[in-house]
C-alpha cells in the first residue's frame, strides 16, 4: 500500500497523524510499535526513524517522521479536504501553535508513562535498564525512561505539569472565539491539540474541561469528538471503528 | 514600511531571518533589541512576541515570531527567488532539519551568553537578578540566564555542547553530497545552519571546519560566505554592508 504508518495506539503524536489521515479519508496500512517493548529503538525502526519515536509515515517507500511535518506533507500531497489555513499568516500562526503544543509533550509524558513505560521499566535490573537507556537516541527521552524506571515524578512535579497543560486550555479558550483554533474551520491546529485535551480530560485535570470552567473549550471538545474521523482514528485500540 | 524586523545583531535566529530577507532582496526597517538590557522582556516587546525572544517580523502591522515560521511565511508571500524546495518530500525533510537545528540552540547559548548576557547578569545583585528572571517567559531561558549570572557552565558542560554542535557538522557532511543541504539549490535548510556554523568556526570548534576534517562542509561554507546576501545580512553590526 502507498501509505504505511508505524504508530502506537496511545501515543499523542501517533493519534495526531491517525486523526489527520482519517479526516483526509486516506486508507493506510498500520503497524503497531510496542513502546513498552522498546520496538521504537530497534535497529530496523531506527533506520526509518533515527529519533526512535513514533509515528513514522512511509509513503511510496520513503519514510518521514515528526507528526507535524508528516501532516503538512500529507496536506501538500492530498489537498482535499483542506486541513491547513489557506492564508499565509494564518498558516504561520498554525505552525507556531503546533510548535507550542509539541513543546508541551514532556508534561504529558510525565503522566502517560507512569503506566505504560513504567510497568516494564521498573521491573528491569540495573543492567537491563542501562542497556535499554543506551538504545534511546534522545537525551530527553532517556531521562524520562530513567525517571519512569527508578525515580517516578513526585506530586509537585506532576502538579507543575498539570498547570502547564491547563495553561494550554486557557490559551485555547482565548483562541476559540470563532469555534476553531485558527481560522474558520477544523485544521491541523485543532488536530494537534486533540490528543492532549483527551488526556487532560481522561485523567490529568478533568474539571478543567467543564463547560463552567472553559465554555468554548467544552463546546470545541464536543464538536471534535462528534466528528466521524475522531471515531475512525481509534484513539484507543479497544474502541471499535464505525 | 511594510516589513519591520525586531532583531539582535548576534542572535542566531535574527541572523537567520536577516539572511533570508537579503536572499529575497526584500527591504525592511530594522530595530535592534538589546538583549543585555533585557529589552526583549519589556511589556511593549512581549505584546508582539509573547516568548520574549528575538526576532519578530511585523508585516503590514501583524507580528510573527519563530524564525523558521517567519522564513516560511516570507517564502509564501514573496516566492521569488525560491528558498524552499518545491517537492513536498524535500520540503518535509527541510522542515525536520530546521527543527533539529532549532533544538540545538541551547548548546550555542552556553557559549554565546558567556560574554553578552553574562557581563550584565554577573553584575546584578540577587534582588536585581530575581527581578530580571521574573520577566523571562521561558523556563529554559530563565535557567540559561541564571547560569550565566551565577554558575557559569563548566568545562565539561561546554565540551558536551561542543560535541553536540560538531555532530551537526557530521550530519551536514553526510547531507552535502550535492553541494547544498536539501535539494539542488541554496535553501532555508542551509540558511538555518549558517549562524550555527559561523559560531562554531569563530570559537567553538574552528578545527572542525577545516577542509581536511570535513571537505564538503568546508566547500559549503566557502560558497555560503561568498554570497552577496551573506555580506548584506551583516552577521555582525561592525561588518560594513556592501
Amino acid at each position: 500500500m502507498a501509505l504505511v504508518l508505524y504508530h502506537a495506539w496511545k501515543s499523542s503524536a501517533s493519534r495526531r497523524v491517525r486523526l489527520f489521515l482519517e479526516e483526509k479519508g486516506l486508507a493506510y496500512e498500520g503497524h503497531e510499535i510496542d513502546l513498552t517493548r522498546q520496538e521504537q529503538h530497534s535497529p530496523a525502526y531506527l533506520a526509518i526513524n533515527p529519533l526512535g519515536v513514533v509515528p513514522t509515515l512511509v509513503h511510496d517507500g520513503r519514510p518521514l517522521h515528526e507528526s507535524g511535518t508528516v501532516c503538512e506533507y500529507l496536506e501538500a500531497m492530498f489537498p482535499d479536504p483542506p486541513l491547513c489555513p489557506a492564508a499565509p499568516y494564518d498558516l504561520a500562526l498554525m505552525r507556531n501553535w503546533v510548535r507550542y503544543v509539541d513543546g508541551e509533550i514532556g508534561h504529558l509524558i510525565r503522566f502517560n508513562w507512569r503506566y505504560s513505560i513504567a510497568e516494564r521499566a521498573t521491573a528491569m535490573s540495573d543492567a537491563e535498564l542501562e542497556a535499554a537507556l543506551q538504545r534511546i537516541p534522545s537525551a530527553e527521552r532517556r531521562e524520562a525512561w530513567l525517571r519512569a524506571a527508578r525515580r517516578p515524578y513526585d506530586a509537585a512535579e506532576l502538579d507543575q505539569s498539570r498547570q502547564a497543560l491547563v495553561r494550554m486550555l486557557d490559551r485555547m479558550e482565548a483562541m476559540l472565539e470563532g469555534g476553531w483554533l485558527i481560522g474558520d474551520r477544523y485544521s491541523l491546529a485543532d488536530i494537534a491539540a486533540v490528543p492532549f485535551v483527551r488526556r487532560i480530560g481522561e485523567e490529568i485535570a478533568p474539571e478543567a474541561l467543564e463547560p463552567a470552567a472553559r465554555p468554548r473549550v467544552a463546546d470545541w471538545w464536543a464538536a471534535v469528538t462528534a466528528r466521524p474521523a475522531y471515531t475512525r482514528a481509534r484513539l484507543d485500540p479497544f474502541v471499535a471503528a464505525d
